[in-house]
């Protein structure tokens, strides 16, 4: 199921082709996910979204490739995003996380949760020495 | 404010003394942040939380410090939790996070917000080619 | 699969069904979605839930009927529920949201989404001219 | 600041002093507090809420008072909400919540959040077992 | 407080004073919110988010204004960004937003976290009717 | 489908056979749900969690089983994790939640996650009476 029609021919429309060209390129693979099919419902969404992800995800940048993915994940996680949580953990495994780097992420994303948590029950008074704007 | 009572004297416990004496020993600074006086309100709670930290984000494992503090950060962003926000981007900054890389970070945790919500939006079936349990 | 037993005769309550046969005149058509088939475990949460749910949703008010679907898709995709986000995208297709401004809903909840987890990262101070308290 | 203006006699509307007086009756307290003092910007808003509320927080049911607050105060912990956070617990201390009982409820919050967020990384397929609806 | 530096003098930047040239023309106003100053901290997160926020809210397009910043609000408030619902509350007032309006919105926007809260606590199973893709 | 894979004969490992032991004991059945199975992939993950989901819910403390597990419920419901609620919803039954206690439980939530969007939606000023500091 799907909130918006899964077009059968997506590649059909020439700009939501020549998006699909670029990821499969970019990503050098076949396999196109289906947030990408979805979103070829509407062609200006899907370029401004794959522009976006391309610029940050794909592009070399201060954060290595995995950094951002396991980045990626926690705020999936937080956020409660289903598909992207599993779309990112895939992606993140085939950056090279391992089975034990991947288990220290949970622990580490479900303590800041916690401690969150912990934090706005307390709705504890900023330190002054927190400001970076001083 | 805070929902419990700041202690005006807390190390008069011995074991917030004690739990105090090892925040200050393992970060090497007498600085003690509001959060820990607080759970000063209740030692038990004091001593698992600051446990649980010290071995995730004080002890050298497979991700890196500074990297833990980013995930930290994206986590806290997105469960809204303005103290830990503040804490964990001073913490990285102590780490070596620079402004260009809490910008990228920045930009990262907004981006994955968006298609976060962009997928809970289309609520995408989930490609096979995922499942780590297969 | 649900949390409650979904009565396979919920009719047969006369709360239930009285509620049903006004789900039923209201909305013009003889589809009672799960939502309230699973409600009817509790006739007085189905009457409450239902009784809210028409006085803002099918009742004329300052808000045309499809904005306000389009504002109830917006929180229910921040909040995550899958279900909802269902239930109201049909609901706004069924009162005139075309493809396209499904697609500028989407864009937009999105960038909201992104720009609230930068804010939050940034914890800017509020600005004195935003105060309608002055 | 807020984003509506916070009237200086609110109780100049006939309305606004009717709900006012019930919460000072309901309460046994001259006490009315900020969220309400707000509502008042909108009479209809201001009643439908505190009948709501006070069906709900103020009338005996299945679970005790103390219990209901303390339910408030987890979701509003969950949800970010501040002002919540802070209204529902002095409530809870109100009725009966020790310091002990506040310091196990955090703890209570945290563990959930943390094992939320736990599942939510590893996305579990639900067990059979759980389906109330078969 | 901030995360970042609020620098004094932004618009020694060039890239910097042109996007608030561009903020003053587009929004026919002297005043520059705290947002963009924060984000002068690094001058190509805040063309990026200058360039969206702009394509999307002062561009003309299927939703109109005030629908737009009643969809951000709403957004805002589920995602407990205070800063957002304070800024994105004083441009829908700007753009004809009432008193009578902004209730309806809360109110709307209350529903929609009541029931999608239900929905998940009920966990109900999707009706096939609601499916697009189909 | 799961980010992590099940191990088909978990109980090789003998740390993990002695967590599922303990669970079985603790628990007194032989059923142990699939969130222990996905965490069986990281025994260390699995044990913590298990200690501290042990030490909080399955240890006598100041709060009663049903209590906890209701709270328990409500954080889940907040953070939207389907799991979660439903594990927990049927541990609640197995401790004695009735159908009116559950349908209390959801009226509950579900007005607490209205008047938290309220609240957040007002950014109402915090009352010097709430706070505990003082």
């Amino acid at each position: 199921m799907a909130t918006v029609p899964l077009p059968t021919e997506p590649e059909a429309d020439s700009r939501v082709k020549a998006v699909f060209d670029d990821i499969r390129a970019t990503r050098k693979t076949e396999f196109i996910n289906n947030l990408w099919r979805a979103l070829a419902f509407d062609p200006p969404l899907l370029e401004s979204t794959w522009s976006e992800v391309k610029a940050l995800m794909a592009t070399p940048s201060l954060l290595d490739p995995l950094t951002k993915e396991m980045v990626y994940i926690a705020v999936s996680i937080a956020n409660s995003c289903s598909y992207c949580v599993h779309s990112h953990t895939a992606a993140a495994r085939a950056k090279g996380m391992s089975g034990a780097m991947h288990a220290e992420l949970l622990a580490l994303v479900s303590l800041a949760a916690r401690t969150n948590h912990l934090a706005n029950g307390l709705q504890v008074p900023l330190d002054a020495a927190f400001d970076a704007a001083a």
